[in-house]
């Protein structure tokens, strides 16, 4: 640890918060002052009126924020810091039955079983010629490798493809220009021999047998589906974020490396040794050329591919059993490294394609690589040395510039559009705005505190709308009113329209948001789907027509085939289900009209509630557990009569005589639910 | 139906929403046109300025709001519409492992099993002298009928209590105004004979073998803690809502009732045939002191009492087997019904204590009750026979005043302490203002769309804090951007400090709002914990220092009991465990500072992560299934060496001779974990 500190104290002047960061002492107050960031009246009321959004006008734009540890993505509005949905992704999410009811299960199947939850932390839309398009979310699970894709239509989540050979899928997603691929490169290196997936080894055995791996997932152009094309695999380090190029560089993605000191233990120290770590550059052109071309050979692997179906709404899962996969050393002119500054976290490619900003955590400056200075050391092998056959390009001869004393704990870097760039720094607790003319620091913000990524809407792509910066910080202390030991992670929103930063807002998140993609509205907003139409419903289980309901006895398992309408449920009175049964409500909402959910819960089921969009139908599995009446009642406020739209289900004691029967309404006849009287 | 809409003809002048709603046809754009409520710029700058929190500074007020169907409490701040934290009660939240980790998971038991959702409706503050205490927070579990308490001190949920005799535990919790019981009113009846719990037996058998209860829960003044002490039984009516009096009604507790038609089925239309309903009043002393005095009797029952201890943050289960009850008709004087407008939802008491507001949601006027004139009614015998031997008062005996044409659809109503009262229209989709002397209407303000309850801080204790008036809209459709089909619901803050109400701020809601409560933050914020105190640490399987960590095996199971502080934990490498094993992973938390929590997960658990908090431990169980290298990493964002805060499980086939083995770094001591440099 001294050798650490020791280090750092030579290599940035005000090492003092780092080192408390290091050695875990306390943070206090980190950026400034208490109020450093009070603004006098004017300003303030200028802010105001900038964020403001008046009551029936909508927002500018859209952000998806990772939800990190909660596994889910929540979606701002910008400029309001409104928290418009959260899209339940790789976690059980009882509110609206995802991962509870027998449609939405098959999403969260593995190799590994059922998993409930993930870490969430990059978000990643896809693209058209290297702007977003508004089509889907391309978003990483880290704890249990998987990324899935996020439909915009529906903002629902509509696949989930397990990562196999990974083991903390961190360094992902990334989509190509046109989402020829979405690449997902694993955090933590397993051992791997290329008979098939990890094998009995040894931590002590960690330098010689551990490897990572680059997923290369294929996106089908019209709608999106993925398939694990292969995996190119890479050194044993650690693998941290990935990025890709644009315009010339459109044919290369990043890869930030740490560990690459290979240590299995106490990573803190361990893999905080050496002054640089690498920089891993692969052609994806070229990779998919050499697999296409016969250099892939195959692996055992067992890893699970799960869809949800657009027309039954039912996920189903597929278990592959090989993977192919490429070796570097195989593939020449396929990837390089360059030496990057320690344990860098982002990597980041300007609007042009020809920048490279690599933000050294523990470095002291921050150095941006020229993309064709990269070109040029490749055709002039200006190498010094391999790393497993992989050539390590020279720093100079990549290096464009380095931008000096920027600030302490570089994390990541975002564009404008207008050459500029805005790097968050996680120990000084700013954001640092920088010429990519001079690469001199033009302003700085503080924000509060210890901002890890930061979002300037298409700030990763072609063409940045650069009106707006969103910043999202780590620690909240004191910036709200407190709530217990736990509190939520915090953003800031920034006008970056002129020379000088402008703070606008502090707004509360969501579980811990790491990364966003913001969009403006009129891209998505279009597309938005209102409901599902009755009449596509392909569930085999639907019922299109109140008079159609059943309830049928099949051994043990009794199936209810019913709908809901405003404002009651076909049939509301059923008998004969028995302690021990296994009930399946198979619901079917029959309302075609927005903003019209039915929620479906039965008493003392040990499951969620369902909710069910119009127009859908999903599954309560029940298994009663006492004998006695059970009402059963639609749980989202739908109409006047809403607290009237219930039924009962009799549970007789197991072996009991009672008779299956189900009705709705006594000697009168069911009303025509959408009848309109004048 | 036919009938109810005639009748709604002949009651209401402008009653084709109504209409419109009770048959299930489609709502669009009610409450006036898109933009009604369109305001100018200079009213718009107005409202920006008075919602706007500046960075760094704080909101007014704390605000409550129930999550409905998602089972928790959202914390928003006020005027700024925030959402400070979602706090985890009756769901499963993946978030931070409650109702995944074992010291958790005891709170979601009971009767009927682990049951990992509910549905949440109303909050209500502890009270002190009638006036919110910012103590605790007492919420209803509506679906497996359950109340919890949150602490304030911590924001966290520390009791759980199972409500035997009820079905839909919605009329509830209403706490008396000094917390002496909390009261919790079934919503649907159920067949109960005093044998004990619920009977086999048919839903024809409704009108006869139903009946509903009331539950006295005692609350310990000091620590809080509840304990059923007993329940009233009462008519098989449905019970909507309660709330109590105060000043010269103090003793006394009202609840809507609906379905007094004690129809089975179809209730839109069965349980709309009345003209009029009753709201029950029951004066809580006198049955205290009945049950007190050995009037009530005992039945066999069967529920769960959940509590989470303070000092081991593990929380246990009782299982209790009986409850005594009192029944109406023994005990004199106890409880009353009046004649209420059709099907009242609400029923809300003034700050004098004289008014009763009867919010009668298909009815064309509000009447309101006075508490002196129920006192005289009662005292004169002023009785229009009797519902089980419970007397009904004259309507007319206890009448203060019809407010006229108020709006229709009328829902519930607060008070500003300035002698108004402000009544939510769900289906006129607007907030009614009207005065306490005359009873006419004074103001109105269109709400978007369709408001169930709504909220002014203190609204209903003894002194409202008449400024702000919270909203809750069951409908958003295209007040933001839109989300495809799954729209979150939304609140509306409302200036109430002038005559004339102001808008000022739409903001979406987490799952759906339906009661809040709000009180000033200087009330609750300065109790705010901040860490739990490491050497308070009761947890059997904490571990206080990095020395004394462990793993060991015991059969199938190994218990690793570890240590996290910034940024490793101890031990980080861990081999010798075999496919099939049960891991008990208890990781202390070593932090003693505010907002250092560290998250553990493990790749692969079929588990959430857990997030500890400073000083507390907390344990994930995990069964690998395959064999391999694991990691497990720090979930939270902690420090600039998070991303290094690691460690590796070797698991090995079952049966396997690799032993037990555990460490942190190699060769090289453990840093000290709070060492300081200069």
């Amino acid at each position: 640890m001294e050798i650490l500190i020791n280090k750092l104290k030579k290599a940035a002047p005000k090492v003092t918060l780092l080192m408390a960061l290091a050695t875990g002492a306390a943070l206090q107050g980190c950026g400034g002052s208490e109020k450093a960031n009070a603004q006098d009246d004017a300003v303030s009321a200028d802010a105001a009126t900038a964020v403001y959004v008046a009551p029936g006008e909508h927002d500018e734009l859209y952000s998806f924020l990772s939800g990190g540890f909660n596994g889910q993505v929540s979606v701002y509005g910008i400029p309001s810091g409104r928290l418009l949905k959260v899209i339940p992704v790789f976690t059980q999410f009882a509110e609206n039955g995802y991962g509870y009811n027998e449609e939405s299960k098959a999403m969260l199947q593995t190799s590994h079983g059922f998993v409930p939850w993930d870490d969430l932390h990059h978000p990643k839309l896809s693209r058209a010629d290297g702007m977003a398009d508004g089509r889907w979310l391309f978003v990483n699970g880290n704890n249990t490798p998987r990324v899935a894709r996020v439909d915009l239509k529906t903002f629902e989540t509509v696949e989930i493809m397990e990562i196999p050979n990974s083991a903390g899928n961190h360094c992902s997603p990334y989509p190509t220009n046109n989402n020829e691929y979405v690449l997902a490169g694993t955090r933590f290196s397993v051992p791997l021999d290329m008979k098939g997936g990890t094998q009995d080894v040894s931590l002590s055995e960690y330098k010689d047998k551990f490897r990572g791996s680059i997923s290369f997932i294929k996106v089908d152009k019209e709608h999106g589906d993925m398939e694990l094309d292969f995996q190119v695999l890479v050194p044993g380090f650690d693998y941290d974020l990935a990025n890709g190029g644009k315009g010339p560089s459109n044919d290369w993605v990043f890869f930030t490396t740490y560990n690459t000191e290979k240590s299995a233990t106490l990573k803190e120290l361990g893999a905080s040794q050496n002054d640089r770590d690498y920089l891993a550059a692969i052609n994806w052109k070229l990779a998919a050329k050499y697999a296409a071309e016969g250099k892939a050979k195959e692996m055992p692997a067992n890893y699970y591919h799960n869809k949800m179906d657009e027309k039954s709404h039912i996920a189903k899962s597929t278990v592959k059993k090989t993977v192919r996969y490429l070796l570097p050393e195989d593939c020449p002119g396929m990837m390089y490294l360059l030496p990057a500054p320690k344990s860098p976290h982002g990597i980041d490619v300007d609007p042009t394609g020809e920048y490279m900003v690599v933000n050294g955590k523990l470095a002291s400056s921050l150095p941006v690589f020229a993309f064709s200075k990269m070109m040029k050391a490749i055709e002039n092998k200006d190498f010094d040395g391999d790393v497993n056959g992989i050539p390590v390009l020279k720093y100079e001869s990549v290096l464009a510039a380095e931008v000096k004393e920027p600030g302490l704990g570089p994390l990541h870097t975002e564009f404008d559009g207008k050459g500029n760039a805005y790097s968050t720094m996680f120990v000084s607790s700013e954001v640092v705005k920088w010429s990519l003319e001079d690469f001199q620091v033009k302003d700085r913000m503080p924000v509060f505190y210890s901002p890890g990524h930061l979002m300037i809407p298409g700030g990763d792509t072609r063409e940045p709308y650069g009106k707006y910066m969103v910043v999202m910080n780590k620690i909240t202390k004191d910036r709200f009113l407190p709530t217990g030991p736990e509190l939520m992670h915090s953003a800031q929103l920034i006008d970056i329209s002129g020379e000088k930063m402008k703070m606008l807002l502090d707004f509360p998140t969501v579980a811990e948001p790491h990364y966003a993609q913001g969009i403006r509205a009129d891209l998505v907003a279009p597309n938005s789907v209102k409901f599902f139409k009755l009449d596509e419903n392909t569930h085999p289980e639907a019922v299109k027509n109140e008079k159609d309901v059943s309830v049928t006895r099949n051994g043990k398992t009794v199936k209810v085939n019913m709908t809901s309408i405003r404002s009651h449920f076909t049939p509301d009175n059923i008998e004969g289900v028995q302690v021990g049964d296994t009930v399946l409500f198979h619901v079917t909402n029959l309302e075609q009209d927005w903003d019209v959910p039915h929620g479906f819960a039965v008493m003392g089921a040990n499951n969620a509630e369902t909710l069910i969009m119009p127009g859908a139908t999903q599954t309560l599995r029940w298994v009663p557990k006492q004998a006695g009446i059970f009402p059963f009642y639609c749980t989202d406020f739908c109409s006047a009569l809403h607290q009237e739209m219930q039924g009962y289900v009799r549970v007789s004691p197991r072996g009991s005589k009672v008779p299956i029967k189900f009705s709705t309404g006594e000697k009168k006849p069911v009303p025509p639910a959408t009848a309109s009287v004048e």
